[in-house]
């Protein structure tokens, strides 16, 4: 998994400061999370082949998450897009979307696939033989999303030399790499372990912006490769988490921690702050693996 | 008038390309005209200051003329603003902003005023003591208005030593720069014109754009002191105007010419060109004074 920050700021769109924006590459799949004003740009920047997305994923409506997504639709039709592009999100995404293209007299030339999200508990909402999409309802204003991103387990792996020297017939091959044990050209059974090697383990990804803190979701990512989750503020301005349903980076850390994680990243850094160091060293004194997201980093997951 | 190009191309927002916006600071004004994706970010490059807008002109409604605008009106609220915004532009303008504000939860601490237009003849829309602004009826895929900024003629300006030598009771200066005659302290009637300066001529500055070319337009823009006209192609291109209504750089030229404006200014190039120059010189075969807009520059009018 490659997630790329496009964005991780919060509320407005600054000089050199992008709302929130994240792309997932994941088996083939480039998935777009939020897409907040001038994700296009961030995304031209950032030189990722953008027309290969054909999923994005939008945590909930406010501005900084969503404002961008219009204009990234209309370009893809001045791109010439033909693919289908689905768009998942709060209930009133697609009216907003279709309104606007309605207004200007500018349908796109490619099918947009609304996929309008109101439930309370998670959903899967994508699936094919190698990854799967759920919601993970989040605490905050108004409705709100995160989005868990699995691997499946893959294939084992074969070992080649092992293989022959047990007199398996390549016809055979396919069956290994599916677990099962098979029968040699002497008519002996092969345990498959003999000759195979576990898959790589699954990864997965858990983004959760923007939430109040929110214990609840820690079953649900447990374990999780990597979380992104938002930390607004510090914990000297832990009330102001209460009225706007924001979390502190020591909040985070716990959601960490206690869903055991493998590594945290934070972001959604209210801009009252000039030292983001602090919202780390906070993190740290709770959970030793964070890192801090910024503008066009790139994180190996 | 002091025009700033905060954008001046076509289609999508790029990394070195911004969609049309420009903001016209008149007579202590500053009226914002578009406001395509990112317009808000190429304010503060601009280092204005933007919370001083009150009015803001939409031309039409394809994206990359207003798509910026609900993301700024999003700031000001964050920023705190209080006082009054204008928003004139087409029917429907409204309907798109008040949805997204709506969805979000996230209505403005100030008042928002909407004046949505549907005239396709010139409507006056803003006076006060200094200035006026009218639209300008225009041709394009979509309902289209372009925008007339004029200056009011000032005040006669008072030549205090002649005044004085003509023994004129200091009382009576308000007269004076009224443009009245005056009787003096020895019972003489002072002709005005004696003992005051003609006042600055008006200014005027006119933005076209989206549009196809359109010569009935040129009576009302005669003799401005700017004109802002697109240029989408060049002539080889001519072609395009007609399926996209847009105009060639000569097209503009010849509504300058013909409406004896003083100066012609370029914007919403087409990014298939790499070269800028050529609409420039295209131009000024018919239009000497032609000038090419660009991100961030700005124009003493």
């Amino acid at each position: 998994m490659i997630l790329t920050i496009l964005g991780c700021h919060s509320a407005t769109p600054k000089t050199f400061h992008n709302p929130t924006s994240q792309l997932l590459e994941v088996k083939g799949h480039l998935f777009l999370i939020d897409c907040g004003e001038g994700t296009q740009v961030a995304l031209r920047k950032s030189k990722v082949k953008f027309a290969r997305i054909k999923h994005i994923f939008i945590s909930h409506l406010h501005g900084d998450h969503f404002y961008g997504l219009i204009g990234l639709i209309s370009t893809f039709t001045l791109l010439g897009r033909e693919a289908d592009l689905n768009i998942y999100g709060p209930k009133g995404i697609k009216e907003i979307i279709t309104l606007q293209l309605k207004l200007s007299k500018s349908w796109t030339n490619y099918s947009l696939l609304f996929h309008e999200l109101d439930s309370k508990i998670s959903e899967k909402l994508f699936e094919d033989e190698k990854v799967e999409v759920f919601t993970i309802p989040l605490d905050h204003r108004v409705y709100t999303n995160g989005y868990l991103f699995k691997e499946k387990t893959g294939e084992r792996k074969l070992n080649p030399k092992a293989a022959i020297e047990a007199n398996i017939d390549k016809s055979y091959f396919r069956k290994l790499k599916m677990g099962e044990d098979v029968v040699n050209e002497k008519g002996q059974l092969i345990p498959n372990q003999q000759v195979t090697f576990p898959p790589e383990p699954p990864k997965s990804y858990a983004f959760c912006s923007d939430t109040a803190f929110k214990p609840e979701i820690s079953p649900q990512i447990e374990g999780v490769t990597a979380l992104y989750h938002e930390a607004t503020f510090l914990e000297e301005h832990l009330h102001l988490c209460e009225k706007t349903k924001h979390s502190t980076a020591k909040q985070a850390a716990t959601i960490a921690r206690d869903a055991g994680v493998e590594q945290l990243i934070l972001g959604h850094f209210s801009t009252r702050y000039d030292d983001l160091n602090l919202f780390l060293e906070e993190a740290k004194e709770v959970f030793e693996e964070t890192s801090l997201a910024a503008d066009y980093k790139v994180f190996e997951i």
